[in-house]
């Protein structure tokens, strides 16, 4: 650690908070020391968000901030765990105290509202790139995955889907306007936290919608070992992404914009929907069912299968 | 996680070993899942390495799945910590297969011999840059930290210093031959992560020579709230540093040059030295004494205090 990224740590990114879980040892030295408590379990994931690749060149910092932790947290959130602690990598052309200052109180805002404390990382100089490790717990042996969807299983996303990937084209064509609910879902995107926690115990399948909801729920699919109908007519929209589809004359569009952060999960028919506490997020849409044939069908209203070649060929592409 | 993404991470980066600790959900859901042991605190910490930076361009691959790790290693190594799980963030420019099967050849082969668990990551399109997230195990309440150092103690270092920096020259020079001892000590550095474990309950502070001595010892220093002297001639070494060093004419070079990943540690005279099992790893040299006074200085064989300025400028730059 050289001399200046110790001032670029010590002037931006330590924030103390006694909420949740505060690390025995934080920034500072060669590691963090954390305390994983006896019932939990740790649930961990990774993800890296490059300029130009992942979000729009001279994008805004403090929505930065927010979207690189909400990525990582929609990962924990699939999982049903409580976020606890995140490391930060960034790496930077050069050191702009604005910059980071505004892509700190995105992210701190955000960390603050889960209870999650940064316990280290790394400053480094080069092509602008951010990767965090998140962090959280699980009680032991009680977690959501992508390999336990049954046949017979209803599927369920939270939210809206599209939205995000209307933002981005959106925001690509200079319209940055976080009042605009397509660009905020793009720029802010809210991960389903409290849902997934909700789901433990209950969903037999579970991801974050990131690449698609027919890349993603193809996961679920593969490592479940089953297929799946959607129900077209039952995809959760806003007018603004069906005026798009309409515009664009593709109907299978929103299923592969990727972004959306919603969760995508399974629910055995047992399971009733009402005990899902449905004011504390997003509303929940049932899409479809879980099949024993493999593969993922799309059902237009009349019964027809809907040609989705194309959406394939969107999410292959990426 | 994008079709193409997972094809590289099952490709390359899923190697199952039943050595040390498995997770208990490795790579291929949202977020891998961990058991710390109820009798241990986890040590975690993350390094990112950027081409062109931190490591020449067009690296042999193989050497840098190796290093990427090493470096990571090193910071275990300084908190006394055994190493268990890492997460890797590999940002790369294409999908090169023969790259990345060098890459991970070198990765696995250090991994395997710490018994260390690759539990999950991510993959992305971008300039080449890796992040490594790493955490190992440490008895509760038992690490080495860069507190602790008390006027008195004796200051040791492992190994000898300033190959890195030779070997880096010599590289860049576009001699890059691993027989080369300062060139395997740049690109292959063995982290003393042995060593680290045998100073728990024994070293009163420590440190990884990541940045030069100069810099990582005045880390110990301030935060210890100390001072030190270095004799300059018990400095350990070789017979190429030392020639190096008449070369360019500049005598405190070594105090400056990075990369080393040795260990420089302080014990309380109380400690007997041959305590510490010198034959497991590197031989370690006294170089100095903590003291009242704040601040580093370097004492010539004559007594004379060194002109030190040019070596704070190098790592101050840097």
């Amino acid at each position: 650690m050289s001399s200046s990224e110790f001032s670029i740590i010590d002037d931006f990114f330590t924030v103390k908070s006694t909420k949740g879980l505060p690390p025995i040892l934080g920034v500072g030295d060669d590691c963090a020391v954390l305390d994983v408590p006896n019932d939990k379990q740790l649930a961990i994931s990774t993800d890296t968000l490059v300029e130009g690749v992942h979000f729009l060149v001279n994008s805004e910092p403090q929505s930065l901030g927010h979207k690189v932790l909400a990525v990582n947290l929609s990962d924990l959130a699939a999982m049903g765990a409580t976020p606890t602690w995140a490391s930060l990598a960034i790496t930077l052309p050069s050191i702009n105290e604005e910059w980071l200052a505004a892509f700190s109180k995105g992210f701190f805002e955000l960390a603050e509202k889960h209870s999650l404390h940064l316990v280290g990382g790394d400053t480094t100089q080069g092509p602008l790139s951010i990767t965090i490790t998140i962090m959280g717990l699980l009680q032991k042996h009680r977690r959501l995955t992508r390999s336990g969807a049954k046949v017979g299983d209803s599927i369920y996303v939270s939210g809206a889907i599209g939205n995000a990937g209307l933002g981005l084209l959106k925001s690509r064509s200079g319209v940055v306007d976080l009042n605009d609910h397509d660009v905020a879902a793009y720029v802010r995107p809210s991960p389903r936290v409290q849902l997934g926690q909700q789901l433990l115990g209950m969903a037999s399948s579970c991801i974050d919608v990131s690449d698609g909801l027919a890349a993603d729920l193809n996961h679920i699919l593969q490592q479940s070992g089953v297929g799946a109908t959607i129900q077209h007519q039952d995809l959760p929209l806003t007018d603004s992404v069906q005026q798009h589809m309409i515009d664009i004359a593709d109907e299978v569009w929103p299923y592969s914009t990727g972004d959306d952060y919603e969760l995508c999960f399974t629910l055995p028919s047992i399971v009733n929907i009402d005990s899902i506490d449905q004011r504390l997020e997003k509303k929940i849409t049932k899409i479809g069912v879980i099949e024993e044939q493999a593969g993922l069908r799309i059902q237009a209203k009349s019964g027809e299968l809907i040609n989705f070649s194309k959406g394939y060929e969107h999410f292959n592409g990426k």
